[in-house]
């Protein structure tokens, strides 16, 4: 069946209910009984929750074959505690187990084996990079992955499409009864918002942590009345690698030149003005327009009202400056906003249902004036395709992409023309991850194009110093340069499904095609 | 049937489950599934929350004949909202609806008029005080009440036992997409905390807010993705009423006697180290220990490590001479304390899930060292009743007594041993709040009684300087001066069950004699 963002979706997926993707707003007013997790009550002042080892608690968890586990990416290359409960899962001889994480990474190059064994056979998730992204597009995962955003997953857990039997919490300090916090310890990682949702809807929840607090370790970001073990191990992650390449300080000419023209762009609509709201997205230039934004705003005498989403350095450096009232935080993607979330007290942790869950009662991403978002490839429909790379093989993450698009008033993309001799703005997108009526300007060096559907931005903008183009007269560009792309080979099996933010099916990822030598 | 506290349940209430108390920590290791709300998504970012009028957010709820809507009771006797909704659903006709408060009070004696004329059907309640009691003991509302501590009161919801429709939370400050605080504006009531598992469980979510403040209002006690509704009305609660003659200062010589033998007596235990834990509920006595325990704990060098509950002046003054390291907080009883949970950032707002649910995986109250708790009777078994009135009539609130006399290591009782030539301590309570199997000292202006299963605390306590007697010694004496009392005359129909805090029913309440003259 085609779906509304034209991608055919196989028919044998559409069962339990499963639609494909009809629409960003299909189920606003959607009404459902939300999910529940199955306790055992804790009455006994006398019972104590600290186990002494990883191995015990999962014992006492009762995790079995076929269950599913969970995991936040908040440590990201930095994560010790993915790799530490799959090995010890396999040592237990536990088999046919479903990771739902929030991210996955090279950092978990090491489950490769066991998704290979039969250990592994579910990987939900919104990042597929490294080794897992090219042994899962290669076929070798039992079942279809689930590729969903940030705001999809906690979706999906909170409406039960996925129940957590045991979720695994990393994290840098925790009491002995659970109260535990991304903040403090050896291994700082600012927030843990990614578990919180899992804290509440798992059946069973186990804190790792390498630094024992005294009772009550407050505030909590997961509370004690959701944990039911703890366990302390010697590391559970590496802060120092939680930055990575994605969030580089870009000193790149063209970058810094899409840069410039974003922030121009935004700087010149109706919705900048003072208190307006904003998110960037990873990725050089997503990170480089808040440089550029600076001189508007000191200029116009506008304040931020809100940040949100993974926080960096530069957003960081705005509060300071006293440019950003309010920074609302899922994720911290650098040692300065880790240590902002601890100091600053205008920088709150939330949790992703508040950042993204399009099924709630009405998530932050609803209220963002202004996005930033990158894109592996945007094409002429201005679907957005963040997931897949040029080679067909899963390489990324939508993480906030889609959700942030559907709720921001203003959805720009930074993207170069090219890649390598590979147009990024293209006819078709290899997989689609965020639907083109969800975005409204897309940034390259050579200049931007908006989206018809935005008649209101084309006139505002169509006196700015940024050529403005058709989507169509970009690609053909990038067409011009480097000559059409020459269409990826696939095989017909399906080996990720790519879920839009409510839970429909926007597109499936098929295994690359294996050719012989 | 008889239950385990010796009352007598009937049959006929023991439906769908439903069973008679048999132990404190009897469902301790219980295993269940949690409830769950039904909610309409909002993905849609222009949708709005703020409604013009009460009324009209009321009728957007949907609010039907028959269901249940709940209330907060932060505002104690300056509570506004329960008489502005009850008001505006009588006038619209709507009727047979069930009120679950975490308490009601002498501010709601208008909705009398509306119990007895069947718009008000049903009321689930920790307090039954002022004319709403005397209605009830009269049996005037429809069906039996039901009494349930603060913890009793957030299983039942968290276990499915009372499903809300419409929750109407009174704010003192929100945005208009819901994000409520206890603090600020012009009612300040410092936290929220009862309100907190409403907005989490019911269908529907109704802020009402004297004070609209900028998005977003963090960090929230009530988050936006949990409400439907925003509205502004002139005047949520009057704060200068929170604080009643139920938590007066006092310098009545007799409690400050008792206060101080509870002092000695609890200065004495093996608990009494550094970082204890430590509550006290309302009343002279009770809160009057929390000035004599200061010597002993600078005579020591002992600070305390949490204190708990509702929170008074003597605890932020402790925790302001650096002798408490932590208060966790669910209810504000006086303006001290508000200002301190707006101010000392070692002093947090927790849920009352957090403070006392007995099915979660283990509340504050399991923490406890020491409570120090009132009564209105106590027995020779140590049952306490702080539910019904020596005359029979409903006058009281379990509140957390039942929670913390379950979780503490080691439950004070403070009571005179007469009030108005009444005895306190006699055969048998009226009603049964709380177990004697929670129960370890009483504690009396003529001396110290202490529960024979806690032969520790009889070792250790047995040279201090306070008379040490058994209970029924301080029951004889309590008879000898003032005669045995009569038997409070009662008929045969139910009018209030009260439960157990894990919903097991502990008593009943029945009618009280209507007397012809």
């Amino acid at each position: 069946m085609i779906n509304k963002a034209g991608r055919d979706i196989p028919e044998e997926l559409l069962v339990n209910g499963k639609e494909v993707f009809q629409g960003q707003y299909y189920y606003h007013d959607k009404v459902y009984t939300k999910a529940s997790p199955t306790v055992r009550a804790i009455m006994k002042p006398e019972e104590e929750k600290l186990v002494p080892t990883l191995r015990e608690a999962i014992e006492k968890s009762g995790l079995k074959d076929g269950m599913t586990i969970s995991f936040h990416h908040h440590f990201r290359d930095g994560d010790y505690v993915v790799n530490m409960v799959v090995e010890t899962i396999a040592e237990m001889g536990i088999k046919d187990i479903t990771i739902c994480a929030s991210s996955l990474g090279d950092a978990h190059n090491p489950i490769v084996k066991h998704i290979e064994s039969g250990i592994i056979t579910g990987i939900q998730t919104s990042g597929v990079r490294g080794r897992i992204g090219e042994t899962i597009s290669h076929g070798k995962l039992k079942n279809p992955a689930i590729i969903r955003s940030h705001g999809g997953r906690v979706r999906a857990i909170e409406a039960g499409d996925v129940h957590i039997d045991v979720a695994f919490i990393g994290a840098p300090t925790s009491d002995a009864y659970g109260n535990a916090r991304g903040k403090g310890g050896k291994s700082d990682c600012g927030v843990l918002s990614y578990s919180m949702v899992d804290s509440k809807y798992a059946d069973k929840v186990v804190v790792i942590t390498d630094t024992l607090v005294d009772f009550p370790n407050f505030p909590p970001s997961i509370q004690q009345v959701d944990v039911d073990y703890v366990v302390v191990v010697d590391e559970v992650g590496n802060p120092k690698k939680i930055a990575n390449a994605l969030l580089r300080f870009t000193e790149n000419p063209r970058e810094l030149m899409i840069a410039e023209y974003a922030a121009k762009a935004l700087a010149n609509t109706k919705y900048f003005v003072d208190g307006f709201s904003f998110q960037t997205g990873g990725g050089g230039p997503s990170l480089a327009v808040t440089r550029f934004l600076k001189p508007f705003m000191v200029e116009k005498d506008i304040k931020m009202g809100f940040a949100i989403g993974g926080i960096t350095r530069p957003m960081v450096e705005l509060m300071k400056e006293g440019l950003i009232k309010t920074i609302v935080d899922a994720q911290d993607f650098d040692l300065d906003s880790i240590a902002s979330v601890n100091t600053n007290p205008r920088h709150f942790e939330i949790s992703t249902s508040q950042y993204a869950n399009p099924l709630n009662k009405g998530a932050f991403v609803n209220k963002l004036d202004f996005v930033i978002l990158g894109a592996l490839e945007v094409d002429t429909d201005f679907n957005v395709n963040v997931v897949v790379g040029s080679d067909g093989v899963l390489r990324g993450a939508p993480g906030g992409h889609v959700d942030t698009a559907a709720g921001a008033k203003c959805t720009i993309i930074v993207a170069p023309l090219l890649r390598s001799r590979i147009p990024t703005i293209c006819d078709r997108v290899t997989s689609v991850t965020t639907p083109g009526e969800s975005v409204d300007i897309v940034v390259t060096e050579y200049g931007i194009a908006i989206n018809p559907r935005r008649q209101d931005l084309i006139d505002s903008l169509k006196d700015i110093d940024v050529p403005v183009w058709t989507i169509e007269k970009l690609k053909e560009e990038a067409y011009r340069l480097v000559g059409r792309p020459e269409e990826v080979q696939f095989e017909d099996k399906v080996v990720a499904m790519v879920e839009y933010r409510d839970g429909t099916i926007i597109d499936v990822v098929r295994k690359v095609k294996e050719f012989e030598f």
